[in-house]
This record gives structure tokens, sequence and C-alpha cells, in this order.
């Protein structure tokens, strides 16, 4: 896991210059068959990405989209009505047979399907009209991490293009601006201490930041197996926040921009319930927390989350080697899942 | 709380009899209008009736639809081009001001408004085109219980008849099957001392058991403070089951249909990992678990989300009075909650 975070700047790299064509091409062939609807379709780590992919499309494109609950097809056998929606479906294998099924019934039904994998010969991939391949390598570690940020700039790479947009200009600075965030492992380390026997946590944020916060704690109970609760900052004000006491340990990822503007009142709520808070953000929001990790200012909103994962990634590596436990090989999960 | 989870077979009744009449009409108007898309809109408990309509909408009339991430036009302003979309924005009190605004956004892009409220008169219901009223009558405890299933009845009954159905027939032994499940309090009480020391819990289930599960754990963390993850079967796998062990309890809503059927592996899964299981669902599968409680079966499967919320509810109430805690006025959390 740890080699593999350390890749993800080469990767986002590979992305941007060699999976940049292809990814134009299929934007390009699927913009011209004027979708109306976007689905998304997608599972654990992968479906982060997907939540991603729903911000960038809405906001940027103003296409309304969903994320496929996968059963209604699966387990239910509905026949949706697909004609001028895009099915998006992302995974890292492209080996879980319900993705591929919603896939398959998707294209059966009219639908555009996109698969986003980091396997060609996959049946996903093959089932698919269209495909992106991530050129990520293999990954080895059960948690994924480089995959992740290789989904995040390739659907970066394919939302833009069906807007006509180059995103590989914009986004041209974010692998070197990745490797200094990496290269700051010690601060993460530091903080990992304040977690060492945390028995659960709150993660929160809005918008752009949302997606984050939500694979930040996937990763957190895959490698260190306590309970971390993703919420956006309004679902966290309609209930959850009950749970929120001067000993719960809450990380806020405050992007720079619209989103961590909307953020700011769920802070102060939280700041006036004792709670402990870290954030991961631009100095200024570090500075009024009791901690955190300060991410590179002047980015696009839309480009920070390939930022603002790598330290929480790595702080979800940290709180499980100091805890003993192995991050590589979390118990009771397999790379490949087979859900149907 | 009390009170008002024991209104709810009344409620319910009020729906089908009172209510039924505006929302065929509400219904038929909006089918002649030819959706071909759905998006839902919602916080909290709201937002878990919003996602059994996903289901209800997909399984039963194939109309693909999504959860809307409201701070896309709340924060970013995003103006989606909704033309042919249903709207759907599900709100107790009808005063949440980043709903009214999605509302009112949606409408001016072209889409068809629909509020379901308990209050007529609120600003949501104002800006919306369509509006259901549930007649739950005023609701005292923060945590919403009869809200809830009249918001399922009322979504049930509007899905079915935009479909042509008559679901006010189907549903008609509803009220009474739901007295039946409220009178075993007794058996519920029970349960609850397994949980009286908890630090955390897990909730599954797969299908139209999953928004319960979802539900269940908002209830849990609103009333006796402890985190409670609420994963479909399917997501469970990929990652969080890393994170149960034998010291970890696990509720799951096993649906008698597909839903349950496509929940057996994980609950295989979940045995092999020691975890103690306690069932909601048919009587069979909580005589094979630790422990639970049993729902009438021969209810169609698109219904048993009114009855198995039931006795989840009353577990959150039963340990937040164990552990000396006001369900009623849980700390931090206001009813009417002003999220932009």
């Amino acid at each position: 896991m740890a080699a593999e975070m350390a890749e993800q700047p080469e990767t986002m790299r590979r992305v941007l210059e060699r999976a940049v064509g292809d990814i134009t091409a299929t934007a390009h062939a699927i913009a011209a068959r004027r979708p109306r609807f976007v689905l998304l379709s997608a599972r654990g780590t992968s479906d982060h990405a997907a939540l991603y992919a729903k911000y960038l499309l809405e906001v940027e494109l103003g296409l309304p989209c969903g994320l496929a609950s996968m059963s209604t097809i699966t387990a239910y056998g509905a026949r949706p009505h697909l004609a001028d929606v895009l099915v998006v479906t992302v995974s890292q294998s492209g080996g879980s047979p319900d993705l591929t099924t919603t896939s398959q019934a998707a294209r059966e039904a009219g639908a555009i399907t996109l698969a986003v994998t980091n396997n060609p010969e996959s049946p996903l991939a093959e089932v698919s009209e269209f495909h992106i391949d991530l050129l990520a390598g293999p990954e080895r570690a059960l948690p994924a991490t480089k995959t992740y940020t290789a989904e995040l700039m390739a659907l970066y790479l394919f939302v833009t293009a069906l807007g006509g947009q180059d995103g590989a200009r914009a986004a041209q600075a974010i692998p070197e601006l990745a490797e200094g965030v990496l290269a700051r492992g010690d601060e993460v380390r530091d903080l990992a201490g304040r977690y060492r026997f945390a028995q659960r946590m709150v993660i929160t944020s809005r918008g752009y930041g949302y997606p984050t916060a939500k694979e930040a704690a996937l990763k957190l109970m895959e490698t260190s197996y306590f309970p971390a609760l993703a919420y956006s900052g309004a679902d966290l004000l309609h209930g959850p926040l009950a749970m929120v006491d001067n000993i719960s340990p809450v990380i806020a990822i405050v992007t720079e921009g619209r989103g961590g503007q909307a953020l700011q009142p769920v802070l102060d709520r939280l700041r006036g319930r004792g709670a402990d808070l870290v954030v991961i953000g631009p100095d200024p929001q570090v500075s009024a927390a009791s901690g955190g990790i300060a991410i590179p200012t002047g980015v696009p909103e839309s480009l920070q989350p390939l930022l603002e994962i790598l330290p929480l990634q790595r702080l979800a590596w940290e709180i499980a080697m100091a805890r003993g436990q192995d991050p590589d090989s979390p118990r009771g999960i397999a790379k490949i899942t087979e859900t149907h």
C-alpha cells in the first residue's frame, strides 16, 4: 500500500499523457450521441470516484445524474427505459459480476455504456460499448489508492472533454503538486498519533470534498477497523450531529471554494459542540482547527480532490501500522469482490 | 417519541383513506406529462423515504432515478437541464432552505416538481408545482417516526398510481399488521439489553430493506449516540466488512423476497467472521440468527419497509432510555434543520 500510494503522481501523469487521447476521443463520440441523463454505477472506492464524477457532471455540464441502485437490476430484474441515458460504470478490476450485469442490461435497454477500469480485458470492459483504461499497472495491496486517483483523473478528463474543454491543461500541475503533498508524510505521522486510541471518527465535507470524505472513511475502516462515518455537512446537521461530543474526533475536508464556504456553518456548529476538529484544506483553515494538513492553494476546486485524499490515505496507513495491523491485507475482504 | 411511534398505524390509515384521493390525482396529472427521469431530494429521515421511492420507481416502473446532490445547486449554482425530469422533494417540515431552493431552481429549469411534506403551508410546498400532504399531525419528538412511515405510505401510493395501479388495495392490511408488530414491544426491550454497552453497530440489508437499514442507523445515532453504520450487503463486502469481528453487533433486515435472497451470501460471510447477527425478517431467518424480531410474512416486498422499521425505531428508543438519555430531544439537533 505504501509503494502504491507513492506511485500516484506517476499514475496521474500516465493518465494525463498517455490515456488522454483515448479519453478525449471517447468523450467526443459520446457527446455526439447527446446523452440527457447519466447513471453512475460502482462499488467501494470506485463508488467514491463515481460520486466525484456526479459533482463534475452536474456542476460543470448541468447534466442530471444518479447513482445506480444495482440490486434493482441484479436482484429484482428491473429493465429500465434508458434511451438518451449514459451509464458510466467504474471498477478497478472490472471483475465484479453485478457491475457487468448492470452495464450489459443497461446497454440492452438502450443506454450508452462506458466502463472505466484498470483492466481492458475484464468482463465489464467487454460488455460495455466504450471503455477507458486507467493504465495504473497492477495493484497488489487490497485498499485501493493509486487506482482511485487514476479514476479521478480519468473522470476529470472525460467530463471536461464531454463539455468540449481541455481538462489536460487545467490538470497539468496536479502530479507535481501531489508529489509535494506526499513528501510531507512526517506531518501525517504526527497527526496519526492523535488517533492511536480513537474508537470512531466522523469525516465531513461538502460539494467536491464529499467524495474525499467517503473515501477517507472507507480507507480508515479497511485498514484500522474502527467505524468512520462520512457525512456531507448538511446531512450531519440532520441528525448524526447528536453523536458528536467533546471526545469525538472529526476530520473536515475544507475545499478552497464554494464547497468549503458552504461547510463553514457546520464547522462552527462542530466547534460549538466541543468536537476535536482536524482540517485537510488551505493553511488558514488548518490554523483555525486543532490540527491538520495544509493543501496547496490556487488549484481549481474540481481538481482539489486529487490532492486532498493523499494525506488521508497515508493517515489510514499510519494508524494501521501504529496499531500493529497489516494495511496491505485487511481481514475479511478480497481484491475482486464477487457481489451479485 | 413513544407516543408518536404508537400513532403510526393511525397515520398510515389516514394516508390510505384521506390522502389517497389527492395523491392519485397528483400522480395521474404527473403521469400525463410523461417524466423520463426522476431526481429525489431530501435530508435525514426523509432521505431514506426518498431512497425507498427510488427502489419503487426503478423496480416497479423502470424509471431511472437519482438522489440529488443539493450543493451542486445551492453552493455551486448549477442550472441543470431538467426537461422531462420529475423532481420529488421529501421533507417532514418543508422548512429547510436548501430543499426549497432546489425545488424552485428545478422548476425554473423545466422540471415537474412535487413536494411531499407534513405542512401544506411550508415554503417548500409553496414553491413546488405539486404537493402531497402527509396529514400526520404535529410531530413533537425530534427523531421522526410517524412522519417517516407516513412518507413511505404516501410515496407507495404515489408511485403505484403513477404506474396506473391501485396501491391502496395492496396496502390495506398494513396498518393492522403494524399494530401487531408494535404490540410486541416487550420482545424489543429484551433485544435492547443486548446493546446496552455496544460501542458501535453495523446494519445491513439489500434492495427494499436498504432504506430501513439507513433509517434505523440514523435513529440509533440520534437517540443513543453510538455510531451505527448502514451498508447495502454488496457494499459491505467491498471494504467495510474488515471492521466487523466477533464483538461487532450486526443487524440485518432480511426482506421476504428477492432482496432477502440477495442478502444470503452476505449473511453467510458475516456468520463466517463470527459476527453477532440479529435479524429483522421472517421467522425462519430470525431463528437461524442470534436473535431478532419476526415480521409477518405474505406481505408484498415493496410494502415490508412499513413494518420492518417499527421494531428498529423502538430499539433506538429502548437503548436510549436504558442509557438514561432523552430520546425526545437529542443533543445538538433541531426539528427544522436550516441547511443551505
